[in-house]
């Protein structure tokens, strides 16, 4: 009975002591937001500090030696699955925070910055030599950060480094899953240029597009997407993002007078990522039950809003009259064939975050290929921009002019973001793959749609992804969805109906 | 040797720890800024725990035991009189949280926002009988305050809030020179309101004014005042206000396009609060030397700027035909003599917010008195009402209609802040002595006004006010920049010179 009761006021320690985390972390998000958003220039030291500050406070409460103690003795309460899932997190986040040893964390942080800084140097003068120095030490720390992580884990080094962005899914599997689609790539992209070249080629309306009308029209949009706007706002970056709280959203931005498809579509893309913050279980708020499921499972709800709901026939027909509308345009100018000539068009090209559904993937199997060679050590950084473009041939068939749009072009491995890159087209599988069983499970999807309406969309998201939080990984919460595993033959299915016929 | 190591090591220690403690102030600081600019409604909840939770990490930090140790066993380096100031102000900020036990802290929070939530339902009815209760319990707390503080402090219990506000001021004197105001304005406020009935009545120009121009003209003259935009931000909030921190400043206003003054003239007060914050040693950013030295100066900083200087005859020549452009209006509408029917119109009146620079003490007298007796025990909740009017027709020759025009207008008590009010009309005081002793020192400074020009002010508030951080409390401030300690004189001198003559 004793021993019972300190198992059970062990957990209910645990469970404050992570609430009280969260509420920190939901500071710095906030912070984090306003930094990029609304700061001046003048507060960037200042925030700096800030931010770093609790980042060791949040850090501080967690690797403190009563939780070691608590989690050694914690038990969920008997036939609680949700509580069982949430100490197993804890247990996790536990064990990731002190795998890694304070200087390799404060020489990561440093090195990290550095070659931040240094790396826009030398984006800017297209010259990776420039930065292949700190390259080089920031991988050899993120090294050995995979290995410490691979030991505290038993994973793999660069498998560590995946789970840490998404648990739940190997390296072995997204290898097999990129090769396959390599080969649909290499027969689908001839055959959609083909396709493309028969079709309307004009771009939707005529620039310019006032910001004030572009603004409204993503306003309107993201609430009829299900953004609710009492707990959320839309503002302006540099870099479009959605940060904030479950109940405090803050999504960004950035208008673009000659091009409101950029915008609009970033907005829509951030919604998804908004939805899915808001619905996560309000029960398990703060909770690491309660978060989202990963970076890939986060992805896939941004893309199943913007390229799988808003790129569809069904809400491409619905969306025109409301855009011209919007722009006091004509009409008949915002065609689904207009619209589509901009919304879905295909091409190779050199950057990643310009780069359509189809050839998306190639970009980031790329960079998968070469990350997981550079955590391995079989692939030196001064061998990089061979390699990249090496490997754009053979993906795309085209090579980069300069490394500026070459291997300089993404922050993330310059700001050790080593394993994150197969988020994006895990969740863009995972986006198809839940359409489709979204669509079998309410017939009148797509109807609504054409009409602007989400709510079937959003009310099976909510209960099958939203509502779930961190209860499965990766491929578990997809089992559960759709009835199988990752499964790319529906993002094949999704893009040879839209772009082969 | 060993000792004055020791010593001096304390004293390091507690410097980086009140740096610390000051660097999650900004956190809070800024998410403040946000909940009332910018924050959604559903954000709310969340955000209060996260500032109940930094607030508690950030008092956490100072009443460690070690910080106990270390102000015992501190010495400032010997010869550094900057560095002395800053550990006598750590030890009183020290004193002062451990004065408090923890479950008074906590009552008074609990306590002071239920009955603030109670005051504001009380003041919507114009019904003090709805809150009397509430504010009777919190009175009670707050006199317990006031009495631990006092035994921390060895002042009087009064005294010891209004210390906590502004240093270095006592509610004796405080009595002597409202009372000796009060003498003036029995004389004064009549001759004014004669003088007054023989000039222009119009107020400038011609509603509506764009809400758009407004903000521009907000913009263009808080930059001329000396406002540093790439370290500062102008936004829209419910009550005005000047939060941030000093290389970040959020100052904010409202905007009526019924009437441009009030944006204007709030947001021009809150430069000077800007100002004063901007001005501060950088040398000494994040200890308690370098803060601002109390309400009442930051006050006079602002006053100085709205009052002093932006309603001078100088200045008001000069900003006429700048509004006139901004609004696209004839410039003949703007007048000094329009702009001073609007910006320089005595009048008796209820609201203290609302009220002139010449009844705005009469305001603040009656509440200094009354709450001086409240938390005496000489005044009963019950009979606040009637003391309340009664002390309105003495002071002014008006009684409130009602408790929403009289007891029940003000936040302040309702929300614990027992001791404020005094610093509005210190502040006034102190703005018109160094208002005196600036031009005495700048003979240009009237000329440059008239030029738009504030450099000469500014300047000398810099060396004189900003830049003194907290060095010296509210007298001995005033003694080494203007010569004497407040002298009420130079405030009579000034309203006799605007509205007498």
């Amino acid at each position: 009975m004793n021993e019972m009761s300190n198992s059970a006021g062990a957990y209910q320690r645990l469970t404050a002591r992570f609430a009280r985390m969260a509420v920190v972390e939901e500071a710095l998000s906030m912070l984090g937001w306003d930094e990029a958003a609304v700061m001046p220039d003048g507060g960037a030291a200042a925030r700096a500090d800030q931010l770093a500050m609790l980042s060791g406070v949040a850090h501080g409460m967690l690797i403190e030696p009563v939780v070691a103690d608590d989690l050694a003795a914690a038990e969920a309460p008997a036939g609680d699955a949700v509580a069982a899932r949430n100490l197993a997190l804890m247990r996790r986040a536990h064990r990731q925070a002190v795998a890694l040893p304070g200087d390799l964390v404060e020489a990561l942080a440093r090195q990290s910055s550095s070659c931040e800084k240094v790396w826009r140097a030398a984006r800017a003068a297209a010259d990776f030599s420039m930065v292949a120095g700190p390259l080089g030490d920031l991988l050899a720390l993120s090294r050995e950060k995979a290995q410490a992580l691979s030991a505290a884990t038993g994973l793999s080094p660069y498998d560590a480094l995946i789970d840490s962005y998404q648990p739940g899914i190997r390296a072995a599997e997204i290898s097999q899953i990129f090769a396959r689609y390599e080969r649909f790539l290499q027969q689908a992209l001839p055959q959609a240029e083909a396709v493309q070249a028969r079709r309307e080629q004009r771009g939707p309306g005529m620039a310019p597009f006032a910001v004030a009308a572009q603004e409204a029209l993503c306003r309107k949009l993201a609430a009829q997407a299900g953004l609710d706007f009492t707990g959320a706002r839309l503002d302006r970056s540099m870099h479009p993002f959605c940060g904030g709280t479950p109940t405090d959203i803050r999504i960004t931005t950035r208008y673009d007078e000659a091009d409101f498809c950029s915008a609009l579509m970033g907005v829509l893309h951030e919604t998804g990522h908004a939805l899915y913050e808001a619905g996560l279980p309000r029960a398990q708020a703060r909770q690491k039950v309660g978060y989202a499921a990963g970076m890939a499972v986060h992805e896939s709800q941004s893309l199943i809003i913007e390229m799988q709901a808003v790129r569809s026939d069904a809400f491409l027909g619905y969306l025109g009259p409301v855009l011209a509308a919007g722009f006091g345009q004509d009409v008949r100018d915002f065609t689904p064939d207009r619209l589509s000539a901009r919304l879905r068009r295909v091409e190779r090209s050199f950057i990643r975050v310009e780069a359509d559904e189809m050839t998306y993937p190639a970009h980031v199997i790329l960079r998968f290929r070469l990350e997981s060679a550079l955590i391995a050590g079989d692939l030196a950084v001064a061998d990089l921009p061979g390699a990249w473009n090496e490997g754009m041939r053979d993906l795309l068939g085209i090579v980069p002019p300069n490394d500026a749009q070459g291997c300089l072009q993404d922050i993330h491995w310059y700001a050790e973001l080593f394993g994150y890159f197969p988020s994006y087209t895990l969740g863009a599988m995972a986006a198809a793959q839940l359409m489709a069983a979204a669509r079998r499970a309410e017939p009148g999807l797509d109807a609504a749609l054409a009409q602007g309406d989400f709510s079937p969309l959003l009310g099976w998201l909510r209960t099958h992804v939203h509502g779930q939080g961190s209860m499965f990984g990766f491929n578990e919460l997809l089992q559960r969805a759709t009835g199988k595993p990752l499964d790319p033959a529906d993002f094949e299915t999704h893009l040879t109906a839209r772009y082969l016929s």
